[in-house]
């Protein structure tokens, strides 16, 4: 057979690649600057039937169409970006994901990812230990919080159901079922669902002024479950509506009393662990059996990278141990702690804590606490202007950096809030977001951007204000 | 509340990120001329145990921890890895990466990839034009294929439970079990058990003697069920073990006639269909009813992006169709099309598609159809060589880029094979991986650099018989 076709030897070059990256490099670098700068809009709104159009299967050029993909989409790094819970990522750990992208090590294996599986390693431990757990817990991180959930609900099915589940199936016990608050994650619902277990699977329980899930709440749920065997509670440790952190002291004793799996939902709200001004609000989170923690929120990481942790590290195997003789040397998990493959629904998965792990080593682990004192005390900021300003109303006290806020008008408030928010996207100026609260429907704000100033939310209720007007 | 901290202004500076950019890119293209060279090892093995203690969270330099990580891991990009079916990435593909990086458009709502989300709809439709399906086909992209047989299970399962699984939960109905053959993926099984089906959930079906599931194993299965309602069939086109494509129009034939659901696992394989020489091994595969793609396999790209995509695409929101106030505008999916989170497990996810959008228009759809060629012509000069070769023996002829083979050796073959692969593992200069077949251990090479050349073989089995005789 021929030698290597000039196409593929081309694609392949490391002189084009050293060319392109460096472009590419100028062009994000630039892009970063006029972003830092407030130049231009935060959301490029195209009408989405118009966008869909504008990416043909044509011909192109990397780079040329890199810098449009830049152009065209949601500017994280803006300050007055102030949506969804996602952060602009540090410029270095999206150095880390190059390398990560061009290595390419699967890692469900050891040799397929010798620097990579350690490192995931030493990733899981120190976010065990930070979160409070001692010396037998165990993890892995997975690509995302749903997934993580996912995997942390399988091990407490499998613990607490009182049956082989995985073996016999759900047909071999009663129906099953989990308590979680009105405010959960809707991933958490849907894993429910997934693992078959159907509406009654989920007992909500009501959540109180601050809307968090307390021990009186859980107790009424365990009462009201009938014919269902309760195996666990699912809590949220920074929730995703309004950032509120249930009391999860309380749910470990309530758990403790009845022999429940305490999950906890601390995707958001896990790094919280690295502020000494605001580490209390997860009081008592070493207690719980499992925890699913981002480190694509409030560390800063591009997505994803999901920590599912285990008080008793045994228990990352439960859910999916299996053989696998093309992967997996023994199958006892203990003959091959370093194959994670074993531990996770995914097979082949991203070198996903090598930005985690670079970026301790190069910022420490006090710059993290500062980014989330930071990013709490701005919106303490945003906050204040709210309660000040005499024609904005909070839905309630922010927990963490999640704002919840309504512009006040005569008539049906819901209804205005919808269309101002709508007229914010559409003005791309700034970029915040919308939930349903049981009080109403709220503006909704997440301060994510350290680069932020509380200048501009001053500038945020004036741009409010003059759509309203316009 | 003061300024931003300097810590934090460092951290996003955008000339740091240019400075490190820049050496960061000279060390990948330096990397590169060096695999591409045959430089050095394809795997620097060290023991995991060892290898735990040597990433300690210290502070450090980040260039120059990436580069440590470069040096450390496996190297796919040397043209004597020939192990997992996990390709080099296209150079261009990781610098997507490092835009999807950078932007982290999570893209759960339009809002939040006003580019990411169109240009994953045109990719999706385009692999599903390209195996053949027609206008009302639909689908999404999703971290890796376990996650993807997963979507499609689930919408397998509430299509053809004969009862309402997502909101009566299991309980509500007579078990399930679905069909697959002996060589499915673990992932198959694993999926199964997750959705709460448990052993019974699977009848496995024995393969014939080139490793595919044929009709008549299916109806025997059929005829094997018992008390349970058999939903579906999971072929493979492309399997794990030995790349087998199993007869997908014989299969959907045996689907029709007991009103099945058929799900193709082709995430190896769903490539071949770039190839006018080899396309004919995907004959039938747009009868399916759902199928999965990883393009992190044979289309070189980056881990991870499968498609999972539907016949009928109103199916690819059965399996999670859910309110979420805080995501979606409207509880109708007809409404938010465009909103994607709608279709996936995932919640916040990778803007994935822009690599295969970018590498599409770069190198043109014939780009990977000769890369195909290639990796199939190479898996062929191997399994010649081993033929010809007197002391070597392959299990079967390699239906597509995948090889097992074994030397052969006085006393018991399946130990002396396990025993030089390991010794292959710790010298390094090559990567091969194993399997169990039927018929015993064999060495297993997916060949996916497209970069190697008939004489590594050559040099690879003197590598294995010096091996042997070291």
């Amino acid at each position: 057979m021929s030698s290597v076709p000039p196409a593929i030897a081309s694609a392949y070059d490391p002189e084009r690649f050293r060319a392109e990256g460096h472009r590419l490099i100028d062009a994000i670098a630039a892009a970063l600057v006029s972003w830092h700068a407030r130049e231009g809009v935060v959301l490029p709104w195209r009408p989405p039937a118009d966008a869909l159009a504008e990416w043909p299967l044509a011909r192109g050029e990397l780079v040329a169409d890199l810098q449009r993909i830049l152009a065209s989409s949601t500017a994280l790094a803006h300050p007055r970006y102030m949506g969804h819970q996602v952060p602009p990522p540090l410029p270095g750990a999206a150095l880390a994901e190059l390398v990560s992208a061009i290595l390419n090590n699967g890692m469900a294996v050891f040799e397929m990812g010798p620097a990579a599986a350690p490192i995931e390693l030493a990733v899981v431990d120190w976010m065990a230990r930070t979160l409070g757990y001692g010396d037998r817990a165990g993890g892995v991180l997975t690509s995302g919080g749903s997934l993580g959930n996912l995997t942390a609900l399988l091990a407490m099915r499998q613990a607490k159901a009182g049956f082989d589940v995985w073996r016999d199936g759900l047909h071999a016990g009663p129906p099953l079922a989990v308590i979680t608050s009105a405010d959960a994650h809707y991933s958490v619902v849907r894993t429910l669902r997934i693992m078959g277990l159907g509406e009654g699977g989920v007992i909500v329980a009501p959540i109180d002024a601050q809307h968090r899930l307390r021990a009186s709440a859980v107790e009424a749920a365990l009462a009201s479950a009938g014919d269902r065997r309760v195996i666990g509670i699912v809590a949220a440790a920074g929730s995703t509506a309004t950032g509120a952190f249930d009391p999860l002291d309380e749910l470990a004793d309530v758990a403790a009393r009845h022999g429940l799996w305490l999950h906890v939902d601390a995707a958001h709200g896990g790094a919280v662990a690295l502020s000494a001004a605001h580490r209390d609000k997860l009081a008592g989170i070493g207690r719980a059996d499992s925890i699913v923690w981002d480190a694509h929120k409030l560390m800063m990481m591009p997505a994803l990278v999901t920590a599912v942790l285990f008080k008793q590290g045994g228990h990352v195997y439960d859910a999916f141990a299996q053989q696998a003789s093309y992967l997996f040397a023994a199958a006892a998990p203990d003959d091959t702690w370093w194959d994670l493959g074993q531990r996770t629904l995914e097979c082949t998965k991203r070198m996903m804590a090598i930005e985690v792990w670079t970026a301790l080593r190069v910022h420490g682990e006090d710059f993290f606490g500062a980014v989330v004192d930071r990013l709490v005390a701005l919106a303490g900021e945003l906050a204040s202007r709210v309660r000040a300003s005499g024609d904005f109303e909070l839905a309630i006290e922010p927990a963490l950096n999640i704002v919840c806020y309504r512009h006040r008008a005569p008539g049906d408030l819901d209804a205005h809030n919808r269309a101002l928010r709508r007229r914010v996207v559409e003005d791309g100026r700034f970029y915040i977001v919308g939930t349903q609260l049981p009080a109403g429907y709220f503006l909704r704000s997440t301060i994510m951007n350290p680069l932020t100033e509380p200048s501009d939310f001053d500038d945020l209720l004036e741009h409010l204000r003059a759509l309203c007007r316009g």
